[in-house]
C-alpha cells in the first residue's frame, strides 16, 4: 500500500533558500535541507525546477539556507512560500544582510544560517538536488526553537505548494 | 565563518534504513532520509559508503525505512548506530516483518515505515547518496510522536557515529 500521508511522519525544518543574481536576491521556503557528508561539510536541497531561485542558484552557484525559528510570522512564510520572486520582491520589508556568497540571510526570526557553494547538480524529475559545500554557517539566536515542518502544519495550521517536494495531496 | 555546531539547528527524523542481501537483512541507523519530488514520489537518502547496509542497497536496489518514534529504546538505537551487521545480526530479538522488497520493517517504535527502489545513485566523497522511488508506505502508529533528531541528542542524550552524515566533532 502506498500511503502518502505516512511521509509526513518524516521530521523536516522549515527554512528560507536563498541565492542571488546580478545584484537581485530572491528566496523560497524549503524543508528539505539536509546534510549529506560531514568532512568536508557538504549538505542537498530539493527545489522545483520551475522557481526562481532555481534559476538563481544555477546562475550563481551558490545559496543561502536560513532556519526559522517556530516564532517565524505566517505571513512571511507565506510571502515566501506561495508567491514567485517573478512577481514580487520577497526581500521588500524583510530585515536581512547580505552573505559573503551575495545571498540574503534573514536577520529575524531565523536561529541559524548556512551558505554554501554548489559542487554537484542531480536532475529528479521535476527537481533539482543541489549537492553543495558549506562555506560558512552559523548559529544567530542559541535560544529559539528551530520550526519542524509538524509544527508548521499542525501547530501553525501551515500549508504546502503544490510545486513543493514534500507535497502530499491529503483527502 | 564555518561554526559546524550551527548545523544541529537542521531537523532530521530519526530512522532505521534496512535492506537484503541472498535473504539476509540488515540495517542501520539514518537520519539523512527526505522527499525530493511529490509526483511520483522520490525520497534520497545518504549513507557511508562502507556501511554493510550500503552494500546491501546496491546489491538489491532497494531499502526500507523504519520511522523510530520517541519511545525507541537507547539500547536498540546503540545496537544499529554503532555496530556493524558484519560482526552481529542486528535484527536477532528485534519485532520486525519483511516487506514487499524483501527489506526489514521494524514493527515496535515505529510509527511508518517507507519501501522504495533506487532510481539513482550519487558518489559524494564518503557517503552514497541514493535516489529512490517509493514502493509502498504507511502509518503503523499514529499517536506516537517520531523522534526528532534533536529530541535524540537533547532528550535522550544519544551520540552519533563518526560514519554518520551528520556527524560534527563538539568540543
Amino acid at each position: 500500500m502506498v500511503e502518502l500521508e505516512s511521509l509526513f511522519k518524516l521530521h523536516y525544518g522549515l527554512c528560507i533558500l536563498g541565492s542571488t543574481k546580478d545584484e537581485a536576491v530572491n528566496g523560497c521556503i524549503a524543508n528539505t535541507i539536509f546534510q549529506v557528508t560531514p568532512e568536508p561539510p557538504m549538505i542537498a536541497v530539493s527545489l522545483n525546477t520551475e522557481s526562481l531561485t532555481n534559476e538563481y542558484i544555477l546562475k550563481s552557484g551558490t545559496f543561502t539556507v536560513s532556519i526559522l525559528s517556530e516564532q517565524a510570522p505566517m505571513p512571511m512564510i507565506g510571502k515566501f512560500g506561495f508567491r514567485s520572486g517573478r512577481d514580487i520582491n520577497k526581500f521588500e520589508n524583510v530585515n536581512y544582510r547580505t552573505g559573503r556568497t551575495g545571498g540574503p540571510i534573514v536577520l529575524d526570526d531565523a536561529v541559524a544560517f548556512i551558505e554554501a557553494q554548489v559542487k554537484q547538480r542531480v536532475d529528479i524529475l521535476t527537481h533539482t538536488l543541489f549537492i553543495a559545500q558549506i562555506v560558512a554557517c552559523e548559529t544567530m539566536n542559541d535560544e529559539a526553537v528551530p520550526m519542524t515542518y509538524a509544527y508548521y502544519r499542525d501547530v501553525k495550521h501551515g500549508r504546502t505548494p503544490r510545486s513543493a517536494a514534500t507535497y502530499i495531496k491529503t483527502k
